[in-house]
């Protein structure tokens, strides 16, 4: 793999609001520096981001404020693909322009039963008209949100035409055999597959793949990324193992609600969790409850910069 | 029904697009005066418009150029409904502020199973940020599209809240036991219920509903319109019969390529023909099928201006 190219651990990094809904450049970024502190990547804009809820305005807003703080282009794959093809255009030429490592871009998601040809046809016209040698695309496959699976004969066709720049997947179907499958045939073309969920990251390293990218990096960027340097080592499976206890108390709410529940308590400001709609923000009792179950699993959030005025949850 | 609300028949109107695949207004307006002309209302921006395969600049750009072209705001339903909140709220301010009879509005469709309290909470923000009396908002219904469906129990919880700008919906879900309940149930408190497809236009009306909003409208506006007013006739079953005729020869097409064939068919404008990906263009063996099968049925566009250099199909 090259030294270059993204990988390891990515976090799609959760968007904090103003007291009006309006995307918080501030807390973005302090969250951002502690994540690639944390050797995590900034897939900002991702479904866990609430990606889809932000207007390409706001989006390129957020990214020039990370950009003007310094935070390392290189390490970023913020998420550009919207329905409309003039929108992930201009996302995604704002990317590239400014070093993003790559873009991780979704299909056009409103028509579903979409052919191939078409999906062909979208992708092909961003590659063309952003024309620039250094944009990398990862394919975003995540079919239970989006309902428009990305097939292996599209990624095949991809890869024919655009080597190079088409550059790899977030795979977030939850099956590994597709996962397996993407690796056993792309892999050696330079196509690398990042595991959409944590839970498949040693799976993913040991067949070959590039690493996750997953909502839970959100919260615990250093034992994920730690484990994607170390899956060589003896103890592999226990870090992997260890990191899969904070998806087992998630599992239980809704995952981006709950990831920014934590967020609040742990920097004690509370203003992390509020969410935009259609997304709801937990309710008291729950938030208390993802507390209690993350002490008894003695879960921490080490280095994470104490903002607010409430107190440290843990 | 109030004479100044929106009702009868609207056409989605199909957006013609330029060589490069920009949107392209000069067709666009000329097809909006025929459609007009033919007493079919302008829901410019809905699934059949392609309307989501567009940003929310162009949106606006040709909405002006509609409005600067003299078309009637008043008889103008734009789709609004965007998955960011501030996009759909651009959008329903420029319309409201141009004097639009109403907007057509998708609930944010990119998550799926988000809860009724999450769409509720999305169309209230809408609503009290555009915060104009003339808003009237019909929500869009279109479940194997969107994956987001609008149940009875969010329209009760927003006709409570916002009598008078919650005006009615279209229902594209293609169950008119659907549409039936709503009528029953909701019609009374001035909630005009659109059927998304001309088949259900006579059960619609003779239910208590507004009309429809339907793809077809977009080719044979004046037999549609006319069963609108004339409903309670002696014929209007014949009249219902001969219009369903359309529909099933385009049923075995996709929907929006095929009517953009016949339009460029009957126009001699073979630029009518293209659309964005993620939908593909029929093939010419498939184009030459419709034009024969609408030949079948002397199916014809009158008064459809001439405007290219082929020869009119029909």
């Amino acid at each position: 793999m090259n030294a270059q190219r993204l990988h390891g651990a990515l976090a799609p990094v959760v968007t904090p609001y103003t007291a009006d809904l309006a995307p918080d450049a501030g807390r973005l970024v302090a969250h951002c520096r502690w994540l690639v502190a944390n050797d995590t990547g900034l897939a900002v804009f991702g479904t866990t981001s609430e990606g889809n809820s932000l207007s390409v305005p706001e989006k390129i807003a957020l990214l020039d404020a990370l950009f003007d703080a310094g935070l390392p282009a290189s390490r970023m794959m913020p998420g550009t693909g919207c329905c409309a093809l003039t929108d992930t255009v201009a996302l995604t030429r704002h990317a590239v322009q400014h070093g993003c490592g790559g873009v991780l871009m979704l299909p056009p998601f409103y028509y579903k039963g979409v052919s191939d040809d078409g999906l062909f046809a979208s992708y092909s016209e961003v590659i063309e008209r952003v024309g620039d040698a250094r944009l990398r695309v990862y394919l975003y496959h995540i079919p239970q949100v989006s309902q428009v699976p990305i097939s292996f004969a599209l990624i095949e066709r991809l890869l024919d035409r655009y080597p190079g720049t088409v550059a790899g997947i977030k795979d977030s179907g939850g099956n590994f055999d597709n996962m397996r499958g993407m690796m056993e045939r792309f892999a050696a073309r330079g196509f690398d597959v990042f595991s959409g969920s944590e839970l498949f990251l040693l799976a993913t390293l040991r067949g070959g793949g590039a690493g996750t990218i997953s909502a839970i990096c959100n919260v615990s960027p250093a034992t994920i990324a730690r484990l994607a340097r170390e899956w060589r080592n003896a103890d592999a499976d226990a870090q992997q193992k260890a990191i899969d206890r904070v998806r087992g108390v998630l599992s239980a709410y809704p995952m981006v609600p709950a990831l920014k529940v934590i967020v609040a308590q742990f920097t004690g400001d509370d203003a992390w969790a509020r969410v935009r709609p259609p997304l709801v923000a937990l309710a008291a009792e729950q938030s208390r409850e993802i507390g209690e179950k993350l002490r008894a699993i003695e879960f921490a959030m080490p280095g994470l910069a104490h903002t607010g005025t409430a107190p440290i949850a843990a």
